[in-house]
């Protein structure tokens, strides 16, 4: 078994050992920030965790109320120009620890007088060291270049740290159940997802979308299957395809539509049968039955999750596609083309 | 002449006679929030105008030192959920004045204690009455669907809006040459962008890449080229591609990037071998003589211009492209498939 699947198969168990970890470094966290105004959020990250930063984003708003952003990494690393980020809370996300600009970044925020905290799998990286404060990965040595168990348990940092934040109860309803439900729907979802990545081998484009959170989980695949197969995925917000990028459907056109029932499922669902109409080959993945009756390519995931917290369902979909996919191209997903585990960028 | 083209060549008039009078809208502005602490920047909107929020939030950061982001508008529209947004401004940007998605978040932010701004080509729209203030963009009626002159008129107004919140002068050099030199640069590259188009008239698979200010300028060209080429097209920062999509690069892979001389000259110079290597057919815009350096597929702007303002010009290169690759195609430009003008998006 390749290290990318064996990793994958890996994250109910991980998360059942992180999630208690990170809730005691949150707990840091609260008694830091508890109470205190936070003007805004801004989070800095590259590759995968900027995908979990924009979970983060969306999560922060919704559960918290807080303005939240992504931040721009050149603005300080390269342009070099100061921020006024006095009282505002500034979140870098790495999972080596080691990424160049997550760090400049965080140097300066706190500097400018922001609160800091770093998520990151290394507690002794220089990130971690950089922060004022750090929530831990805790996912254990990360063997497959492509990120898999160390983007989850950002999320479920980020999760951690909403808490902390006094996020109410309701938004993260079944969040004790998360590792559990990882596990049931991981052992749900490999083999079907494993079949029709064999329909897709001979796919070299694909399109992958989303709404809301889910559309966090479209940017996060649509690079996993970048990473590991090399096709040209454009992965981006449902609403925003609609802004233009429709026009690139053709017939048989693969397309992946991630949805969890709830606000966003009309909208998904009309953009399904349009997508339908011009002859795309439509995939659902989530809890979202509207969504998911608009196709026989359809991978349910359980609604048992309030909606923040489903992404760490539905994007396990997504990474056994991107694995599945690699496998049945004859490519190795552990060792994608011209990548290194850790990636350095200003 | 189609629409389209007819509308690109046009920019150096019409932006001569727009920024006198959204210098004259930003001298409203100037009187409102003028010396006001501004808590965060937020900007919203879709499509193309994303692209112009995406400039003006490196814009307003670099220029004028404020934390800025993307606003993430299903917050606001689908799940409804309050921001403490008081003190803070929120930029909605939609050149028809009519995007649902825009509007809805400008009066919640409005609403929340938020100061509000339009920026539209309809100064009688919707979007115009929901917010405080509002900076027209003076293009006159845009014919084509594919937006051009509104996209250029919009970062004009991003412009005029960081001098009347106290840019430095500096960062702003040559800001009244900006219709003439636009005049200038249209004319040297519309012929050689015009032939480098016909090269990759059987292309179905393009990356465009850019840093820093640059970056946006990649976003909007990919989104072009998608609405024009109906090309599947990875349009990305320079730095998010080394992590992780770099994998996708193979033999003959048409790669555009664009560069301004500046700080994110030798990150992107160092990129661009590496492209080279991986056996990628270079192309180059901007100002940038080192990348200019590495390939013969070099289409040079000029550098009077300070880096902030340099996009106006380097984007001219991206629409001309789609324009051209379009008719190369055999496509018409001015008429995309399954789009129309206005895009009315939740």
């Amino acid at each position: 078994m390749s290290k990318m699947r064996s990793e994958i198969l890996s994250q109910g168990k991980i998360l059942a050992e992180a999630i208690p970890q990170q809730l005691h470094d949150a707990e840091a966290v609260r008694k830091v920030l508890g109470g205190q105004p936070i003007r805004f959020v801004s989070l800095v990250s590259r590759g995968t965790s900027d995908h979990a930063a924009a979970y983060g984003q969306y999560l922060l708003q919704y559960a918290n109320g807080l303005p939240a952003g992504l931040a721009t990494p050149s603005i300080h690393t390269l342009y070099r120009k100061p921020l006024r980020l006095e009282g505002g809370l500034v979140i870098g996300i790495s999972q080596s620890g080691q990424g160049t600009d997550v760090i400049e970044t965080i140097e300066q925020a706190r500097a400018a007088g922001a609160y800091t905290i770093a998520i990151t799998n290394d507690l002794a990286s220089p990130l971690a060291q950089a922060a004022q404060l750090t929530i831990g990965c805790y996912a254990g040595a990360e063997k497959s270049v492509a990120a898999t168990k160390t983007y989850t348990t950002s999320l479920s940092a980020l999760l951690c740290l909403s808490k902390a934040l006094g996020a109410p109860l309701e938004d993260l309803a079944g969040f004790e159940e998360i590792p559990e439900l990882v596990e049931t729907t991981l052992a749900a979802l490999d083999a079907p997802i494993g079949q029709y990545a064999a329909s897709l081998s001979d796919a070299t484009e694909l399109v992958v979308l989303g709404r809301g959170f889910q559309h966090t989980v479209a940017l996060e695949t649509a690079l996993k299957l970048k990473e590991t197969c090399y096709l040209m995925v454009i992965g981006m917000s449902s609403a925003d395809f609609l802004h233009g990028p429709i026009a690139t459907v053709k017939k048989a056109l693969p397309i992946i539509m991630f949805g969890a029932a709830g606000p966003t499922s009309p909208m998904q669902a009309d953009l399904a049968q349009k997508l339908k109409t011009l002859g795309a080959d439509l995939a659902v993945i989530g809890s979202d039955q509207e969504l998911l009756a608009q196709t026989k390519v359809a991978f349910p995931t359980t609604s048992e999750l309030a909606e923040p917290l489903q992404p760490l369902l539905t994007v396990l979909g997504g990474q056994l596609l991107s694995c599945h996919l690699a496998e049945a191209k004859g490519l190795n997903p552990d060792a994608p083309r011209g990548l290194k585990k850790v990636t350095k960028t200003r």
